[in-house]
């Protein structure tokens, strides 16, 4: 069994990064390498100087689950995902890949993409080696 | 290859609960383990005396899929995602873990938990039985 | 390893069913087995008559994505779902089912479904045969 953990972003929300970013920790830490396919409003997140801003929750939050996350925030208890991305590429195998339709349909060029991004791949080649597990967000 | 459905549930909507919880069960039917983790507004879901309150459905449903869902519920054709899981859990082993970082993000306690939850488990432990299909909803 | 892709499509949205049909055309361009089992929102955008309508994008894309997508496709560079679905089929080995449940609560008969749709299908025939990667779009 392949134990790669292969992750398709498509959600650019605060919250749905944060949660796939545990999991690339997660899966880095246990020594298993992980594949993150940028699709979409993910990928429109990981535009260079983009990253860091604002990108909301999750409609369902609400107002009550947005209070909850800011405040947390202000308690200390909330690692960015792109500081959690960093970390899970410094413990393990972890490659961040733009989708070449993706960019294509969002007019992005690879200067426009931040430096956690390490290249642009198409769709099949990798699906060629998602033969793990496959999790999309 | 093992065959152990992961569950990832993000999400607090009464349809994807349901959709998660349905998969839940069939998995368990074909005598298959399942392990949830439960984070964010799913975990919220599933504190104790907030598991039957009405959590909405997805936004993209609208009031023409809200009513459609609720005549369905009045046709008696809809059983409710906590009691899935509950026959999920009589049929078949059945894990449902909350994911620690949500719960001190959300603040919550052990004692704030329906009794469906089993536990609380790091996304490391989680992730490193997570080595069949991993469902993110 | 089991290397079928098992697609479970929940959203209905223009954007995430697009995604979910290009990884279905690259798991078939690889020789994937591709089985799609249709829910809720997707289920209701495979109704004959409704695929060629408009669905919508993410809430979150927002009034700057849904223009991006839209000059994606005056550019000619969109092609629809329905399309990529009928490539992968080609292609490939691709079964697209209903699930029964949601057909049930959705008031659903075989006659309403477009023709993409090979079968109605329960959620435990679909998990006996998901030992490969399972993605929940």
């Amino acid at each position: 069994m392949d134990d790669t953990l292969s992750l398709v972003l498509f959600s650019g929300t605060d919250d749905k990064l944060t949660a796939a970013a545990v999991l690339a920790v997660g899966a880095a830490a246990m020594d298993r390498k992980v594949n993150v396919l940028l699709q979409y409003w993910a990928l429109d997140a990981f535009r260079a100087g983009n990253v860091r801003k604002d990108h909301g929750v999750a409609p369902e939050a609400g107002p009550e689950g947005q209070a909850l996350i800011a405040r947390a925030a202000e308690r200390g208890r909330v690692t960015h995902w792109a500081d959690l991305f960093e970390q899970a590429k410094a413990i393990g195998e972890v490659g961040i890949h733009a989708c070449s339709l993706s960019m294509d349909q969002l007019e992005l060029a690879n200067d426009d993409l931040d430096g956690l991004v390490d290249d642009v791949e198409g769709v099949a080649a990798f699906m060629a080696e998602a033969t793990g597990p496959v999790v999309f967000v």
